[in-house]
Protein backbone atom coordinates (compact mmCIF):
# COMPACT_ATOMS: atom_id res chain seq x y z
CA UNK A 1 0.00 0.00 0.00
CA UNK A 2 1.67 3.30 -1.02
CA UNK A 3 1.75 5.84 1.58
CA UNK A 4 -0.84 8.76 1.97
CA UNK A 5 0.57 11.94 0.96
CA UNK A 6 -1.64 14.63 2.50
CA UNK A 7 -0.06 18.08 0.96
CA UNK A 8 0.30 17.34 -2.68
CA UNK A 9 -0.84 19.98 -5.11
CA UNK A 10 -4.51 18.52 -5.01
CA UNK A 11 -4.43 19.19 -1.48
CA UNK A 12 -3.34 22.70 -2.17
CA UNK A 13 -5.71 23.66 -4.76
CA UNK A 14 -8.82 22.78 -2.82
CA UNK A 15 -7.70 25.32 -0.70
CA UNK A 16 -7.37 27.52 -3.50
CA UNK A 17 -10.79 26.48 -4.37
CA UNK A 18 -12.24 27.49 -0.84
CA UNK A 19 -10.67 31.23 -1.74
CA UNK A 20 -12.80 31.01 -5.03
CA UNK A 21 -15.87 30.02 -3.61
CA UNK A 22 -15.80 32.88 -0.83
CA UNK A 23 -15.45 35.00 -4.28
CA UNK A 24 -18.59 33.72 -5.40
CA UNK A 25 -20.58 34.50 -2.29
CA UNK A 26 -19.17 38.21 -2.45
CA UNK A 27 -20.40 38.16 -6.30
CA UNK A 28 -16.90 38.74 -7.92
CA UNK A 29 -15.80 36.58 -10.61
CA UNK A 30 -14.61 33.31 -8.87
CA UNK A 31 -10.78 33.11 -8.74
CA UNK A 32 -8.91 31.87 -5.79
CA UNK A 33 -5.05 31.55 -5.01
CA UNK A 34 -3.04 30.13 -2.00
CA UNK A 35 0.77 30.21 -1.74
CA UNK A 36 2.79 27.46 0.13
CA UNK A 37 6.27 27.45 0.82
CA UNK A 38 7.72 23.88 1.89
CA UNK A 39 3.61 22.18 2.03
CA UNK A 40 2.76 25.59 4.30
CA UNK A 41 0.66 28.19 3.36
CA UNK A 42 1.73 31.47 3.63
CA UNK A 43 -0.95 33.33 1.48
CA UNK A 44 -4.40 33.23 0.36
CA UNK A 45 -6.47 35.47 -1.09
CA UNK A 46 -9.43 35.84 -3.81
CA UNK A 47 -10.69 38.10 -6.54
CA UNK A 48 -11.92 41.44 -5.01
CA UNK A 49 -11.92 43.49 -8.49
CA UNK A 50 -15.41 44.55 -7.57
CA UNK A 51 -15.68 45.37 -3.88
CA UNK A 52 -12.24 47.17 -3.96
CA UNK A 53 -13.06 49.07 -7.67
CA UNK A 54 -9.77 47.54 -8.68
CA UNK A 55 -8.80 45.83 -11.80
CA UNK A 56 -5.51 44.92 -10.06
CA UNK A 57 -7.16 43.28 -7.37
CA UNK A 58 -6.75 39.99 -8.90
CA UNK A 59 -6.64 36.81 -6.46
CA UNK A 60 -2.75 36.12 -7.73
CA UNK A 61 -1.57 39.81 -6.79
CA UNK A 62 -2.98 39.86 -3.54
CA UNK A 63 -1.71 36.57 -3.10
CA UNK A 64 2.12 37.87 -4.32
CA UNK A 65 1.82 40.96 -2.21
CA UNK A 66 0.75 38.91 0.83
CA UNK A 67 3.35 36.07 0.53
CA UNK A 68 6.06 38.51 0.07
CA UNK A 69 4.97 40.67 3.07
CA UNK A 70 5.13 37.22 5.04
CA UNK A 71 8.54 36.10 3.80
CA UNK A 72 9.99 39.76 4.62
CA UNK A 73 11.46 39.75 0.75
CA UNK A 74 10.16 40.59 -2.60
CA UNK A 75 11.55 37.04 -4.27
CA UNK A 76 9.15 34.08 -3.75
CA UNK A 77 11.96 32.00 -5.78
CA UNK A 78 10.81 29.03 -3.09
CA UNK A 79 7.38 29.69 -3.16
CA UNK A 80 4.30 28.08 -5.06
CA UNK A 81 1.28 29.95 -6.46
CA UNK A 82 -1.82 27.80 -6.62
CA UNK A 83 -4.40 29.44 -8.31
CA UNK A 84 -7.80 28.21 -9.54
CA UNK A 85 -7.69 30.08 -13.06
CA UNK A 86 -4.81 30.65 -15.47
CA UNK A 87 -3.01 33.68 -14.98
CA UNK A 88 -3.85 37.04 -17.08
CA UNK A 89 -0.80 38.94 -18.61
CA UNK A 90 -0.85 41.34 -15.43
CA UNK A 91 -0.92 38.66 -12.86
CA UNK A 92 2.15 36.56 -15.06
CA UNK A 93 3.97 39.65 -15.37
CA UNK A 94 3.63 39.92 -11.72
CA UNK A 95 4.59 36.30 -11.05
CA UNK A 96 7.82 36.94 -13.68
CA UNK A 97 8.59 39.87 -11.18
CA UNK A 98 8.78 38.00 -8.45
CA UNK A 99 10.85 34.67 -9.74
CA UNK A 100 8.38 32.51 -7.97
CA UNK A 101 9.74 28.77 -8.66
CA UNK A 102 6.39 27.09 -9.32
CA UNK A 103 2.62 27.90 -10.45
CA UNK A 104 0.47 25.60 -10.51
CA UNK A 105 -3.15 26.73 -12.08
CA UNK A 106 -6.47 24.85 -12.27
CA UNK A 107 -8.36 25.74 -15.57
CA UNK A 108 -7.00 27.50 -18.67
CA UNK A 109 -8.80 30.93 -19.49
CA UNK A 110 -8.17 30.32 -23.62
CA UNK A 111 -9.16 34.01 -24.03
CA UNK A 112 -7.62 36.26 -22.04
CA UNK A 113 -4.51 33.62 -20.10
CA UNK A 114 -1.34 34.31 -20.24
CA UNK A 115 -0.12 31.32 -22.82
CA UNK A 116 -2.50 32.71 -25.41
CA UNK A 117 -1.86 36.28 -24.87
CA UNK A 118 2.20 35.36 -24.63
CA UNK A 119 3.63 36.91 -21.51
CA UNK A 120 6.93 35.95 -20.85
CA UNK A 121 7.51 33.98 -17.06
CA UNK A 122 10.73 33.84 -15.79
CA UNK A 123 12.84 31.39 -16.88
CA UNK A 124 12.98 29.83 -13.43
CA UNK A 125 9.65 29.06 -13.01
CA UNK A 126 7.93 25.57 -13.56
CA UNK A 127 4.32 25.27 -14.58
CA UNK A 128 1.25 22.66 -13.85
CA UNK A 129 -1.82 22.98 -15.35
CA UNK A 130 -5.26 21.58 -15.42
CA UNK A 131 -5.15 20.65 -11.41
CA UNK A 132 -8.80 20.69 -10.33
CA UNK A 133 -9.64 22.05 -13.89
CA UNK A 134 -13.20 20.75 -13.96
CA UNK A 135 -14.16 22.17 -10.47
CA UNK A 136 -12.94 25.37 -11.32
CA UNK A 137 -14.07 25.99 -15.11
CA UNK A 138 -17.66 24.78 -13.22
CA UNK A 139 -17.52 27.42 -10.62
CA UNK A 140 -16.65 29.89 -13.11
CA UNK A 141 -19.97 28.71 -15.07
CA UNK A 142 -21.87 28.96 -12.78
CA UNK A 143 -21.05 32.11 -11.44
CA UNK A 144 -21.75 33.59 -15.26
CA UNK A 145 -24.90 31.72 -15.49
CA UNK A 146 -26.47 33.03 -12.13
CA UNK A 147 -25.13 36.65 -13.06
CA UNK A 148 -26.72 36.53 -16.60
CA UNK A 149 -30.20 35.52 -15.07
CA UNK A 150 -30.30 38.39 -12.21
CA UNK A 151 -29.93 41.01 -15.33
CA UNK B 1 1.40 84.79 -31.64
CA UNK B 2 -0.02 81.42 -30.56
CA UNK B 3 -2.05 80.78 -27.32
CA UNK B 4 0.23 79.25 -24.59
CA UNK B 5 -1.75 75.95 -23.15
CA UNK B 6 -0.20 75.43 -19.88
CA UNK B 7 -1.52 71.61 -19.72
CA UNK B 8 0.32 69.76 -22.09
CA UNK B 9 1.87 66.28 -22.09
CA UNK B 10 4.94 67.87 -21.36
CA UNK B 11 2.89 69.69 -18.47
CA UNK B 12 2.13 66.45 -17.20
CA UNK B 13 5.13 64.55 -17.84
CA UNK B 14 7.22 67.10 -15.83
CA UNK B 15 4.60 65.63 -12.91
CA UNK B 16 5.40 62.34 -13.63
CA UNK B 17 9.10 62.85 -13.50
CA UNK B 18 8.96 64.70 -9.88
CA UNK B 19 7.86 61.81 -8.58
CA UNK B 20 9.66 59.91 -10.15
CA UNK B 21 12.58 61.73 -8.75
CA UNK B 22 10.94 61.19 -5.41
CA UNK B 23 11.35 58.03 -5.47
CA UNK B 24 14.99 58.29 -6.27
CA UNK B 25 15.54 59.94 -3.30
CA UNK B 26 14.08 56.95 -1.54
CA UNK B 27 16.81 54.78 -3.25
CA UNK B 28 13.94 53.24 -5.21
CA UNK B 29 14.22 52.64 -8.89
CA UNK B 30 13.03 56.03 -10.25
CA UNK B 31 9.80 55.86 -11.88
CA UNK B 32 7.12 58.12 -11.95
CA UNK B 33 3.98 58.77 -12.78
CA UNK B 34 0.23 60.68 -12.90
CA UNK B 35 -3.29 59.86 -13.88
CA UNK B 36 -5.49 62.79 -15.89
CA UNK B 37 -8.85 63.56 -16.52
CA UNK B 38 -9.88 66.56 -18.41
CA UNK B 39 -6.26 68.01 -17.68
CA UNK B 40 -6.72 67.52 -13.82
CA UNK B 41 -4.32 65.29 -12.13
CA UNK B 42 -6.26 62.25 -10.45
CA UNK B 43 -2.96 60.37 -8.63
CA UNK B 44 0.65 60.59 -8.52
CA UNK B 45 2.68 57.73 -7.50
CA UNK B 46 5.46 56.24 -7.78
CA UNK B 47 7.86 52.87 -7.74
CA UNK B 48 7.98 51.64 -4.46
CA UNK B 49 9.07 47.64 -4.95
CA UNK B 50 11.97 48.27 -2.42
CA UNK B 51 10.31 49.96 0.42
CA UNK B 52 7.43 47.72 0.11
CA UNK B 53 9.50 44.36 -0.60
CA UNK B 54 6.51 44.42 -3.02
CA UNK B 55 7.33 43.32 -6.92
CA UNK B 56 3.55 44.84 -7.79
CA UNK B 57 3.87 48.58 -6.39
CA UNK B 58 5.45 50.12 -9.87
CA UNK B 59 3.89 53.65 -10.04
CA UNK B 60 1.44 52.46 -12.92
CA UNK B 61 0.01 49.96 -10.54
CA UNK B 62 -0.12 52.11 -7.68
CA UNK B 63 -1.20 55.24 -9.76
CA UNK B 64 -4.27 52.94 -11.55
CA UNK B 65 -5.92 51.80 -7.83
CA UNK B 66 -5.16 55.34 -6.85
CA UNK B 67 -7.39 56.81 -10.21
CA UNK B 68 -9.74 54.38 -9.92
CA UNK B 69 -10.36 54.68 -6.24
CA UNK B 70 -10.49 58.30 -7.06
CA UNK B 71 -13.45 57.66 -9.61
CA UNK B 72 -15.17 54.99 -7.70
CA UNK B 73 -15.02 52.63 -10.30
CA UNK B 74 -12.68 50.18 -11.86
CA UNK B 75 -12.50 51.74 -15.53
CA UNK B 76 -10.26 54.58 -16.70
CA UNK B 77 -12.13 55.32 -20.18
CA UNK B 78 -11.69 58.55 -19.61
CA UNK B 79 -8.24 59.23 -18.14
CA UNK B 80 -4.94 59.53 -19.37
CA UNK B 81 -1.39 57.72 -17.47
CA UNK B 82 1.72 59.69 -17.71
CA UNK B 83 4.85 57.49 -16.81
CA UNK B 84 8.16 58.02 -17.03
CA UNK B 85 8.93 54.69 -18.09
CA UNK B 86 7.46 52.57 -20.85
CA UNK B 87 5.12 49.83 -18.78
CA UNK B 88 6.37 46.22 -18.54
CA UNK B 89 4.06 43.36 -19.09
CA UNK B 90 2.33 43.43 -15.65
CA UNK B 91 1.62 46.47 -16.02
CA UNK B 92 0.37 46.54 -19.44
CA UNK B 93 -1.86 44.21 -18.54
CA UNK B 94 -3.02 45.71 -15.96
CA UNK B 95 -3.94 49.25 -18.01
CA UNK B 96 -5.44 46.15 -20.27
CA UNK B 97 -7.92 45.55 -18.02
CA UNK B 98 -8.61 49.37 -17.09
CA UNK B 99 -9.44 50.28 -20.34
CA UNK B 100 -7.62 53.55 -20.00
CA UNK B 101 -8.14 55.76 -22.87
CA UNK B 102 -4.32 57.13 -23.19
CA UNK B 103 -0.91 56.05 -22.16
CA UNK B 104 2.09 58.82 -22.06
CA UNK B 105 5.30 57.27 -21.61
CA UNK B 106 9.05 58.48 -21.60
CA UNK B 107 11.98 56.95 -21.93
CA UNK B 108 11.81 52.68 -24.13
CA UNK B 109 12.20 49.77 -21.86
CA UNK B 110 13.84 48.08 -24.68
CA UNK B 111 14.40 44.77 -22.40
CA UNK B 112 11.23 44.64 -20.32
CA UNK B 113 9.13 47.09 -21.79
CA UNK B 114 5.99 45.78 -22.90
CA UNK B 115 6.69 46.08 -26.43
CA UNK B 116 9.34 44.20 -26.53
CA UNK B 117 7.29 41.58 -24.29
CA UNK B 118 4.32 41.72 -26.77
CA UNK B 119 2.16 42.50 -24.15
CA UNK B 120 -1.54 43.78 -25.58
CA UNK B 121 -3.34 46.78 -24.59
CA UNK B 122 -6.89 47.59 -24.90
CA UNK B 123 -8.06 48.01 -28.21
CA UNK B 124 -9.36 51.51 -27.25
CA UNK B 125 -6.15 52.56 -25.49
CA UNK B 126 -3.95 55.30 -27.59
CA UNK B 127 -0.27 55.53 -27.03
CA UNK B 128 2.06 58.78 -26.88
CA UNK B 129 5.86 58.31 -26.42
CA UNK B 130 9.00 59.80 -25.96
CA UNK B 131 8.36 63.04 -24.19
CA UNK B 132 10.91 64.29 -21.68
CA UNK B 133 12.31 60.68 -22.47
CA UNK B 134 16.00 62.41 -22.15
CA UNK B 135 15.39 63.30 -18.97
CA UNK B 136 13.41 59.90 -17.74
CA UNK B 137 16.54 57.59 -19.02
CA UNK B 138 19.08 60.18 -17.71
CA UNK B 139 17.47 60.00 -14.58
CA UNK B 140 17.52 56.10 -14.32
CA UNK B 141 20.90 55.96 -16.14
CA UNK B 142 22.51 58.26 -12.78
CA UNK B 143 20.69 55.82 -10.40
CA UNK B 144 22.25 52.71 -11.48
CA UNK B 145 25.56 54.58 -11.27
CA UNK B 146 25.04 55.44 -8.43
CA UNK B 147 23.89 52.45 -7.27
CA UNK B 148 27.13 50.34 -8.61
CA UNK B 149 29.18 52.75 -7.19
CA UNK B 150 27.77 52.00 -3.58
CA UNK B 151 27.82 48.47 -4.06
Amino acid sequence: MALIEPFDDHYFMKKALQEAETAFELGEIPVGAVVTVNNRIIARAHNLTERLHDVTAHAEMQAITAAANFLGGKYLTDSTLYVTLEPCQMCAGALYWSQISRIVFGAADTTRGYQKMGTQLHPKTQVTSGIMETEAAQLLKRFFIERRNLN
